[in-house]
């Protein structure tokens, strides 16, 4: 598993500086920076012996640009809110999970996984969190639940580790040019068997929520692209798409 | 169980104060400092809302002074060297644990837990770690393993809050003056066996570390203490101390 971490729009440069020391300290390198503030002296000074994850760390204006090439995204909420948690798995339907319960999912993945972690102050907006496939929350008291920004990157990289160290047979995720293709061709398929128009953006997340908590691995992804391709081939939709993707090389195609 | 965190010589108040907010994300709040930097504007800015813990933290002078009533001594240590670890597990025989593995053992316990965290330069040092039942490491990578003592800090509260959120009926630890009593009692016992001298600090550690590591409940602590009290009565010096304690009501002995 390659864990990109991702700050978004982070406020203060001592912050971004302490979750590169955290990453490195447990063995993480990949920082990626979406729209952050300046970075000075005092971010790097904390950074410490990590100003190297610092300053290969990549900048992006905008969260999808730092999405791509992501196996999965998984966000974090500090908000304990019933309201919101309420919202986020009904209206959303993104699995909400402690940090031991991602660390368990991710181990034996292979892929990489993109860790996103929000502002100081409010943290990640409804449009990011729906972005995600799953979302971590850590634990915390009702009496004081927010957390420093690297404080909480740090527990989420110690527990993350452990998924990264863990032994066993890596299962290969799911590529996200295959999810991409997925979605697009289930939506493709809703449209062909005349799904009420108005309930297809609804059902198309509830989608990408299951393939999300479902981890699906490439096989899987390729299995079920070639169900859609049959369905879609027995309602005689399918031979008028330029079809290139189930099989990358094309060849089937051909 | 209460979770009492004692600060060893802190260098920095913006540390001391990140520490007290995790402590209250975590729901802990009994903050002790020994022999700390004075705490100014910085320090209760990086507590933010958790200023209540770090105001009424305590401070001692000495380490002795601040354990006092702890029932378990927990030290804390970054060091990965192969030969420190040797030297702590063979010489002092510190079971060093990781934070999850700790967790673990504090589950339905009852009692006051010391966690000594020490300086942010050179951490805890050998007569401070001789002082404890048991040390806990963070496992963090080769390449980097010394964290900011806050991030550790975070990371040892989410895994302790475990234990002190987990179910089941809790069992009373042996409580200090009992312990004392035992290490006392069975040093006399020692030189009553005409035990060679050269031996009895060597031993009398090693019987420490196996009480802390077995982590007594008080039940167990007394019964061993009856268990002396006996071969001492055998012995015939039994009656020539002025026993107490055993029996904190001293009821048996009048």
């Amino acid at each position: 598993m390659n864990l990109r971490v991702i700050l978004v729009e982070p406020m203060y440069d001592g912050n971004v500086g302490s979750v590169a020391r955290a990453m490195k300290n447990f063995g993480f390198h990949d920082l990626v920076l979406v729209n952050p503030c300046r970075i000075e002296d005092f971010g790097l000074a904390m950074a410490s012996h990590a100003r190297d994850v610092l300053q290969m760390a990549r900048s992006f204006p905008t969260l999808p640009e730092a999405l791509q090439g992501a196996n999965l995204v998984v966000g974090t909420t500090g908000k304990r809110l019933e309201h919101e948690q309420h919202h986020l798995r009904l209206h959303l339907r993104v699995p909400c999970l402690s940090p031991g319960e991602l660390s368990q999912k991710l181990r034996e993945k292979e892929g990489t996984v993109a860790l996103l972690l929000g502002r100081e102050d409010c943290g990640l907006n409804s449009e990011e969190l729906a972005e995600c496939d799953m979302v971590v929350s850590i634990p915390t008291s009702a009496e004081y639940p927010v957390m420093n920004l690297s404080h909480s990157a740090a527990v989420l990289f110690y527990e993350l580790s452990k998924a990264d160290n863990a032994d066993g047979a890596n299962v290969e995720m799911a590529s996200p040019e295959s999810l991409g293709l997925l979605r697009e061709r289930a939506r493709s398929l809703l449209r062909e068997i005349c799904y009420p128009e108005h309930k297809v953006e609804f059902s198309m997340l509830m989608l990408r929520r299951i393939f999300g908590r479902a981890e699906l691995t490439e096989r899987e992804a390729r299995t079920l692209l070639g169900v859609i391709k049959n369905i879609r081939w027995r309602l005689g939709c399918e031979r008028d798409e330029n079809e290139i993707a189930d099989d990358p090389s094309g060849k089937e195609k051909v």
